[in-house]
């Protein structure tokens, strides 16, 4: 399936905390066709380090096709023969050095200044995020969507969508998310991520543009998120405790420096460092930021009475090895929805399985949606 | 009970893996008497951020007691009326500042140079640890432990001292620890503390006495640990999702900037704080890079065959909660220790219950004890 990222612009779109008004650029994807009633359309959401290439290439030889291609496409799970999938970059795209993501923040020109925003980019939450996909769909002359997904933040979003826009929505399907953003996850990644980055000294309050960007911060935030999004199971049969250099082992005194490096610490680094050339870590910063705020209920309000509002089907789906979005919390909100059913499943992987091991769900996906 | 600091020094101390010899001095202490034929010793380990102060007070205003209090005294379950207890410092313990730790780490001065030895300190094993407690308890005339035990990383030790001086102990217990060391335990807390403290530019490659110190590493490096040894259940029914200042949570925009806090990053950071003015960070790097040395194996043996040499009764007491040292790991090793024992409990509250909740195993390791 080859595919191309197409654009959205506002010239003003409006943040709801900080009540500032600024250009707003979103790059987006379609997948299949849209019906003549425009009555066929699946909005996925994107994960915290994705981007809106969520299925497809861009040309034949593209090494790596979008991050759910496993979910959607003819014939899949969420079938491009039937539905009209979208999926929109968040605002504030961590992949911002990628050429294919077009989206604005931090690192995005200030038309009034004609610097980088940097730190002075607006605060927003997940629900402006939400408004933004509403205002792009208007464009495209879609009212109602049939489902909407995605998978751990993807989720977040896809709550936001059938909490404050319940007549726009058929279906949600929370792929390893949660309603609830518990301070453990506060900490870990978000607050525990933003600490590490801005204790990089290349951060420069945010200031870095044109300067050595804070990548070591960035890579220690990407560490703490790959590890606590995997588990002790995932690395044991991963890495074990090999060391990187296999001359280690066989030596009797095999780790004397703070150079030496076991597998696992190693593998990790070399995955994040691959990605991160393409990483804005002031978006980062916003984006976790965006996550800590994320919440269902409006002022004054428990959450019970915001799940209250999720009047269509909810599909939870609950990876019982994720340490971070845990069945506890799925099974504290689902006496909650009016019409919620939770299905779970055991990757012992993590968290990450939402993304890596879609088969654990995409019949269960399928039957949903049909 | 009030106690004294006590110390034990050798000139000559070989840090094995470096096969580097230095002077070195330990803390330790003592709770009970030591009866006439020097048979009724038990030996405590202290945790990670712990010191040898497990029990008892230096004085009767003492605001708090010693770590272990609760389980360590006259009529308790390590009963001092019965029992002596010695519990040693670790080499480059990390309370280096505080009055009462005597203790060499990189701190101390390097007699050959006259400045303290920061990154020069020999790297140490925990099985070095070991090795100096039992040159202590020569000095103490003490041969035999009726039990070495405690939390933690002080398991870690128990289950050294059951491998490598099988003839001197009767019984082993690790309380809420393990045999093994995981990667997933590689890295959270051990390197991914330590990349926070050398991110940070105060560290200046370890030479920073006399300068400021590198706080935010070690602030950072601390939440890490103390996100990962408690759970989502303990940061839910402690602090749920407040803010730090009550008065943002009336507003209908509540956290506009980067500074703004949650309860739970709020207060996690103050517990830290208080600690950390008597802590040494290049003591954080060295125990640290010493956890992830943590091997019962001889080179080129395999895990199972290490444990086959604790003929010992070993009683594993393990926190279904805990995140870090899991039940599952436990259950691996179990069948290879000739006499272990598994008892578990569930805190919920995570890996910290093995200091704070010991009324779920004080019973059982009395029992054991007995």
């Amino acid at each position: 399936m080859l595919v191309t990222k197409q654009t959205f612009s506002r010239p003003e779109f409006r943040f709801e905390p900080a009540n500032r008004t600024i250009p707003l650029r979103l790059g987006y994807e379609t997948y299949g066709t849209l019906s003549p009633a425009r009555d066929n359309v699946i909005l996925v959401c994107q994960y915290f380090t994705g981007t809106s290439h969520a299925a497809g290439r861009y040309t034949p030889t593209d090494p790596l096709p979008g991050w759910w291609d496993a979910l959607i496409g003819p014939g899949k799970a969420i079938d491009t023969d039937r539905w009209f999938v979208v999926c929109v970059d968040t605002i504030s795209n961590i992949n911002f050095h990628s050429p294919t993501v077009v989206t604005t923040g931090p690192a995005s020109i200030n038309p009034a200044t004609g610097r980088e925003y940097a730190m002075d980019f607006p605060i927003f939450t997940l629900k402006d995020v939400v408004r933004a996909q509403r205002l792009l769909l208007d464009d495209l002359g879609i009212r109602r969507l049939r489902c909407v997904l995605g998978p751990s933040m993807g989720g977040l979003q896809a709550y936001l969508w059938g909490r404050f826009f319940p007549d726009d929505v058929d279906k949600v399907v929370a792929v390893v998310s949660t309603p609830m953003m518990r301070p453990s996850c506060l900490m870990v990644p978000n607050q525990l991520g933003m600490d590490a980055i801005m204790l990089d000294p290349n951060w420069r309050g945010g200031d870095y543009y044109g300067h050595e960007p804070p990548t070591r911060g960035l890579l220690l935030a990407f560490k703490i998120l790959l590890t606590e999004t995997r588990t002790d199971h995932w690395a044991e049969s991963n890495f074990g405790r090999r060391f990187l250099d296999p001359s280690f082992q066989a030596s009797p005194n095999p780790f004397l420096s703070f150079q030496g490096r076991f597998l696992v610490d190693a593998e990790i680094e070399k995955t994040v460092v691959q990605r991160m050339q393409f990483f804005d870590a002031n978006s980062y910063l916003y984006i976790a930021k965006a996550n800590t705020l994320f919440d269902l209920r409006e002022p004054g309000e428990e959450l019970p009475q915001a799940l209250a509002h999720l009047k269509m089907p909810v599909l939870m789906i609950i990876d019982e090895s994720d340490l971070m979005f845990t069945r506890e919390q799925a099974e504290e909100a689902l006496p909650h929805l009016p019409q919620g059913r939770l299905e779970t499943y055991d990757s012992r992987n993590g968290h990450l399985s939402c993304l890596y091991e879609t088969d654990h769900f995409a019949g269960r996906l399928a039957s949903f949606l049909a």
